[in-house]
């Protein structure tokens, strides 16, 4: 994918400021609040956590994103602002109208997205207090820090681009991300922006948007737990200047939404806690589309199949085990699996000793892909996933304080 | 509880013999081979694993004791004897019949339970072998020898005794398990053995034990992951020499049997792979009987809830995000949480960091137990689990080799 570039860069899209400061909400004074900027009104869309319990800059930023437009996303570490009750919704209401004023925008065009401790009170001051140093920095080169303060226990930042043409019009796409688990409800959060110059409407938007968010960032996961704070945002400028109504090469955009949400929901996987290895599940032949995607989900998420990977035992029994618990529809003499393109069952039935030490000699690397045929239907899914680790514990049990 | 014992001890149940031999089936020479007899023919109930994945024995022994009456239980550790197809099951059958004849009774009053690797075969020679020996060595005083032999991964042997009265005749309950982890599918299982003279019919004792593992060995919880080869049993062979038909004094055997379960099922939770802590999740006032259930197994199945329990710090967030994710009936604004008994959350709220504070430092205890009222209905329920720990990964990321 030549039109895609995954490295930290100085990325830009065209119309799109952004900034990022140390306010004081990481103990450690790294960059910890930052600003993105649309010059101008731009089309918006977002994918909010299912959890019940959301914190107060879901409820807000929910609320806001509506009405289809914003201009500006003002995103903090260290605190989640989750099970603060009235006073946290104040507190979120009152950084978004500050940001506002500030940037001389009405208060309804800017969200908010924090990520941090849960249950603590966001200290408002200090973010008040830098918001005009904030705003002044504002730059078109200005992501690659907005990634970095968005991080917690990230190991590195995530950052996708793409280049495309719509209607003969070049336009960018800009992804930003931050996760390492697909939660971690203390130091939260699955965040996602994605910036776009392209020129489309609210009523196309949403609905590619939605299924770019099923395909990606809907299947990957790492504990199986679901944070209060999860957000995935889009904003579209226009300012590409490409017709819309009907949006001309709209195979191009949804290839520059999978791919760059795709990336960087890998990103995430990869960085999951303490994992050492990225691992897909592709089941296949599935009786439903359900199945296929219960199936996928109950391997990935089972413990024991996460820590055998981590021992790089090609252990199927635990496969077959998970497979078994998920309640689909699955006859254990049709099971067929193979790891790393090795197959070990046919018919349910171990192939032979020597096939599992070839897959143990495949997985010493860093990718595992496990396949699953049912043998049962026509659907198939894929989720993306990591090992469980000492590292997983390590980080998980540390104190908070 | 004075009528209930659990050190290990030479129990013994009138018209009951047992023992255990070392028949090879473990490298390391332990006794793996157990056989449990009833000098007459006995009432017996099962439960079995509901995964879809069910090892030969499991098949076979879920189908002979259809009919309500059994004689004997081979069980062997070493070898699951799961998804090992037609021959697995030729396998079991072949253990049990060849263990019927030396017995000398119908080959349907014998069954068969393994615990061990999946996908290898049962080495069905060794235990033929074995099967002379194992038959001489049949003991009054030979439960704690089958206790050991059933053991894998477990860290002690577990066995509880209850003795009451029935309609004026002493009985006796016998209870022998082995499990650490609800399961670890490649040294698979959660079995357990119950044995009682009390005298029964099949109509009075199936309700009566089905209601026991329920609110037991149905309420503990290691990974979340379900064994291909659980099974419990009850035998109960009439020796007490009760009146049944009514069956008098019903509450002292439902007493005895909640309680010998309930002990084996902590033990078994207690013994989870890796466990420095045994957890109990209590959930009140749930809006429905489901609902109770679920966040119970939600938040004990949470391995973030797991890891901060092991790290000994009351992040009650964690514990606040499961349920929100546990598709329950639940207001934030109405939870309240305890760990040990100190308040931390009141109206979704933190009460205060000294709270939290006393509740780290009682947290350093064995036994934790973390309470929740949702606030919605008049349903409770509770399950019992461990901490998640750096010797989980280790035990389960080790080579099977």
């Amino acid at each position: 994918m030549s039109n895609k570039h995954s490295e930290i860069h100085n990325y830009s899209v065209p119309g799109f400021l952004a900034s990022a400061v140390s306010a004081g909400l990481k103990k450690t004074g790294d960059l910890d609040l930052s600003l993105i900027f649309s010059q101008k009104r731009a089309v918006a869309a977002g994918v909010f956590t299912t959890n019940k319990v959301k914190a107060a800059p879901i409820l807000l930023s929910q609320e806001r994103i509506q009405k289809g437009f914003l201009r500006a996303v003002i995103a903090n570490a260290g605190y989640a602002n989750a099970c603060t009750g009235t006073q946290g919704l104040h507190d979120a209401i009152q950084t978004a109208d500050m940001a506002s004023k500030e940037l001389g925008i009405a208060p309804e065009e800017t969200v908010v997205a924090s990520t941090g401790v849960i249950g603590a009170y966001l200290p408002c001051n200090l973010i008040i207090k830098a918001l005009p140093n904030l705003v002044k920095n504002l730059s078109p080169y200005g992501f690659s820090s907005v990634a970095k303060a968005l991080m917690t226990t990230d190991a590195f930042p995530k950052m996708s681009f793409f280049e495309g043409r719509a209607d003969g019009h070049p336009f960018h796409l800009l992804g930003i991300a931050k996760g390492a688990g697909m939660i971690m409800p203390n130091m939260a959060t699955m965040l996602s922006f994605l910036l776009t110059d392209i020129n489309i409407d609210s009523q196309t938007l949403w609905p590619l948007f939605r299924s770019a968010v099923e395909s990606t960032f809907n299947r990957i996961t790492v504990d199986g737990d679901t944070s209060t704070n999860d957000m995935v945002l889009i904003i579209a400028n226009g300012v590409a200047g490409n017709k819309t109504l009907p949006l001309v090469d709209r195979k191009e955009f949804e290839k520059g939404l999978t791919d760059v949400m795709g990336e960087l929901a890998y990103m995430i996987a990869k960085d999951g806690e303490g994992a050492t290895k990225a691992v897909i599940i592709e089941v296949n032949s599935a009786a439903s589309k359900e199945d296929a995607h219960t199936a996928a989900r109950v391997v990935g998420n089972s413990n024991l199949v996460k820590t055998t990977i981590f021992g790089q035992d090609p252990n199927w029994g635990r496969i077959m085990a998970a497979l078994g618990r998920a309640g689909i529809t699955m006859e254990e003499n049709k099971v067929q699996i193979w790891i790393n393109g090795i197959k070990l069952v046919d018919s349910g039935l171990m192939i032979s000793e020597e096939e599992e030490k070839k897959a143990a000699d495949k997985m010493k690397g860093k990718k595992i892909t496990i396949t699953i045929n049912l043998n049962q239907g026509e659907w198939k899914d894929r989720i993306t996933t990591c090992d469980l680790t000492y590292d997983y514990v390590r980080i998980n049990a540390g104190y908070r304080t």
